[in-house]
């Protein structure tokens, strides 16, 4: 995962244009992606897709004629979606174009402008504070142009129609945690559960942030909303802090327990509230989308100091991140596999002895009850799923589905055949 | 509020008769009351209306014909309904018919008796104590006699019928803040009503206390029960003590909520169990009757030491504490008024920025939420009052009324045409 | 309840024969017990029952002949179930079918083996250690044939149908807490409730643990389930630990409420999760049964050292351990007896003063409420009932039950027809 997000890294990607459409394909390699184009102008709820954006060359030269910032050292030194300029100025001129961060004096920060017509430049603050009066050639070569915006997605047939949305974006330019650790965990896990045997169907999308998400329910709300039961938004999973979950727009759903579930016993998961989010579990729990959707993330977006500057990079993520953040969303993926609600096949408790499951010999340590088997089989009443038995007997999930499938396989117990309790 | 409260102190009210009628003609100067009288015998649920009481003169004079204690000093000399008496009486039998507080020896009580036949003189504890055995005169010039209850009400429509139901008591002779800092406040409440721009109903209520309430339940019950969606029974409301809430019988209605609301980042407000019930609360909650009315007071009636005596004066009602408790009710009427039912217009966030409501430009700083409207918007979906939303993104209520209003205006949110959720 | 256990106390029961039918027998002198017996190999749910088991005689004799462990000195000496055995054996053959307890050295374990063929004994570790390595003579007289299983029942009947299941246990050998408390207890209280007048019927069970519940549940289930309304399965009552209850499976239920308001306002109640069961409440909470039965005992099985084991005898129990429970259960009784759902007959609060029950002089002192009353008035509204308001109102349940009592004597409330909400 690391060698895939160091390859992807140097690409200028943006919400629309050839750095989104280059990054899908190479994420195509993992994991086959569907790749949509969605034109100019067209409507996305109380949004449009708006124009495409090139970039070829762009830099600030000083009066020697040297490139002083140059697009070409770091797509992040140009404001996204700028306009093309070339002009002469000085330093006054100049410096309402720039952006720098005194509290981080050697980054530079990322700063974008999709939605209104800018130009700018973006560089480390301590350069331009040795910014001396002179005239500077100012010169973008950039093109705003009725094009599309690109999106890739992925459908993994299951036994069932009932849909796991896993959404990540593909819309920031050389930033390694909050761009490339998503697209990377979710590619690695959708070549994953294409290779499981699975009960449920999946469906990862690799969206431009906000715009994307919004075109992508635009065009599948009806389908998401009769199908999706849980959802992850998956971003800045590339670090190695604690991992983290935003709790849902009302909290509770099958998201937020599985999510909660998947922890369980294991490193503590950070909780955040659903007024903590920011990304597009926006969209994707809005109202009139109303989607189960919680984000999750490692260090949360803006907590980690490097968040949208040259320092988010690829020492920030590392391989371990990348391979932690893809195992616990495989603990939460194997957690919905094996939800299910059962209830007792037979009134009172079942006669384990006689199936080799419960001592024949009562001695005082016997007579304690066989732990979780009983507590499990006695909230097995048709109306507790796997999740909420786990958290009522207070035994980690993982550990009770074992428990389950034999008691299951004993036939003392019978899957329920309504759908497990989602709480969307 | 003040001088008015000075106006009506000296006059000797009591559940019915002359000084009912002179207060609500007083009163009438600033919100003009319609004055309704109900004769002696009218039943109200288990009740009935008593007789009327009429006192002309009270004394007991001493041997040399002193009048040692004397209704023209205090109304609150003479047992409240006192039956008429003329004899002369030793110490013994007179001691009998008299009423002190030890521990208040300074202070005369009050003291009724509207019920049961009785007589009885209320003097400070130190004069008791200084009374020889000597022959006494006692007279009480009183009468009891079919006559009418007294009350007056003001309706101030709006432009629905929903009502907030107003109440307060004039039934007690000469005391500030258990009696006179409730008619006064809501007299100017009234007037304040009348003049500004309203969308809700508005009845105002001045009543003797117990049998006056369930005088006027029995009257308009019906009418009540399908109209109030809140109420505030005003009593002790002149005192510099915190702003206090009595809890409706289950909480947890409009009533409660909404005076919660009016001082979340306020003064703190306090907050009192219905077990702490005491004042007319106690009717309008009552079974049967079922009105989400909160009562609402500084100083809890009892928790003063002044309460129910002579040094419930006009020192312990300032011209502040009176006007700091109609502010406090205009900002529960404020927030009545602005709590409305919202739903976005749009699925997804709708785009604020090409209205002017979000940053165009992106940076790290920016990426954060645009606070409460962000918040606001994401929990308008027609299922939550701003009242519901303020608490659970935690602003201040009447911080997120103007946002809320911008957002309709900008018509991103629309106002659901069903009455707010008012959980009576 | 002493003597009767004690005379109890030496017999030999198992989950079947001639023990259990001798307790049954002696225990219908204080309550008239039909006895009823189920054959071997009767189906109930998942499981049937077993052979009868009857022995005669069984020990351990040394190479001189002299018994060392002999059943006639202590049933507990032989593994419940044993099979027959008559051989000749060294002591590392014989030390495979031992039994003790390394932590309580000079007590004897209590060992069954119900559903599987074994034959063992038991002794005190100390006395195991000093065995040496010589021919031991093995013998148990015991016999393994198609008999059936015994259980006592007794139906109290009441005004209506709606019955209390009280279940406790005739199955374990000489054991005084673990065994005789239960019976005891549950006998005396029979033998009270038939002398009282009663509104509720009453149902008294003897049964063999787990197999002897869940025989009774399967040929009463359907009756059981339309009729019971609370149940108490009584266990190790006769110490004089805490009085405590496990929980119902979900709690809440008129059975858990019940006990705790039989011991609000007295010594306080030790509450268990359903998670802390062990007793028949496993099976009278189980899915498919789900009748609402608490677990009621004292120290609670396996808290105490002595359980399972020779130590938990007489002394142990004692008269005034047991005589707590039986009031205990009698406070419970009555709290079921008289909880009922009450609501006003009028609108608004009554007029007591003319029925006597309010002070007709108001004074300071007597403007609070008159307590309890007035409190009880307010909830009396057809949606609580008693149980709910003594909670709410915070005053012990024994303390409401005479003021509502006085109130509906006074009509000012009236007995809501429909059963209180059980919860179950």
């Amino acid at each position: 995962m690391h060698d895939l997000a160091a390859r992807l890294f140097p690409i200028c990607r943006s919400i629309t244009g050839a750095g989104v459409r280059e990054s899908l394909a190479i994420l195509s390699e993992t994991l086959p992606l569907e790749v949509r184009e969605v034109p100019t102008g067209t409507p996305a709820f109380d949004w449009e897709v708006p124009q495409e954006w090139r970039i070829r060359d762009a830099y600030v030269a000083d009066e020697s004629g040297e490139r002083i910032v140059d697009f070409a050292e770091s797509n992040l030194h140009v404001v996204g979606y700028s306009t093309p300029v070339d002009a002469e100025m000085g330093l006054a001129e100049l410096d309402e174009h720039l952006h720098s961060l005194p509290e981080l004096p050697e980054a530079i920060p990322y700063v974008t402008s999709y939605y209104a017509p800018r130009w700018g430049f973006c560089l480390p603050h301590a350069q331009r504070e040795r910014l001396t009066d002179q005239r500077y050639r100012v010169h973008i070569d950039s093109e705003l142009f009725d094009g599309s915006l690109s999106y890739g997605e992925c459908v993994v047939p299951g036994e069932v129609q009932d849909e796991v949305l896993l959404s990540t974006y593909v819309c920031h330019p050389s930033m390694a945690n909050n761009e490339l650790s998503g697209p990377v965990v979710c590619a690695f896990l959708g070549a994953w559960l294409t290779s499981m045997p699975r009960h449920l169907t999946y469906r990862l999308v690799f969206v431009p942030e906000t715009i994307g998400s919004l075109v992508y329910l635009s065009r599948n709300l009806e389908h998401l909303q009769r199908s999706v039961i849980a959802g992850f938004n998956v971003s800045c999973v590339g670090d190695e802090g604690p991992f983290s979950a935003i709790a849902t727009r009302y909290g509770g759903t099958l998201a937020d327990r599985v999510t909660a579930a998947a922890y369980a016993g294991e490193e503590p998961l950070q909780r955040f509230s659903f007024l903590d989010r920011g990304s597009d579990e926006r969209q994707y729990n809005a109202p009139g989308v109303d989607l189960p959707v919680v984000g999750v993330c490692r260090s949360r977006f803006g907590d980690f100091p490097e968040y949208h500057t040259s320092l988010d990079d690829l020492t920030l993520v590392t391989a371990r991140g990348l391979q932690d953040s893809l195992d616990g969303l495989r603990r939460c993926v194997e957690a919905l596999e094996a939800n299910r609600t059962y209830r007792a096949v037979h009134p009172g408790e079942p006669q384990l002895g006689k199936r080799g499951m419960y001592p024949t010999l009562s001695t005082r340590e016997s007579h304690d009850l066989v732990g979780a088997t009983m507590d499990l089989l006695a909230y097995a009443d048709g109306t507790n799923d796997l999740l909420a038995i786990a958290e009522r007997i207070d035994v980690p999930f993982a550990a009770i589905v074992p428990v389950a499938q034999r008691l299951a396989q004993a036939r003392v117990i019978e899957e329920v055949s309504a759908p497990a309790p989602t709480s969307r």
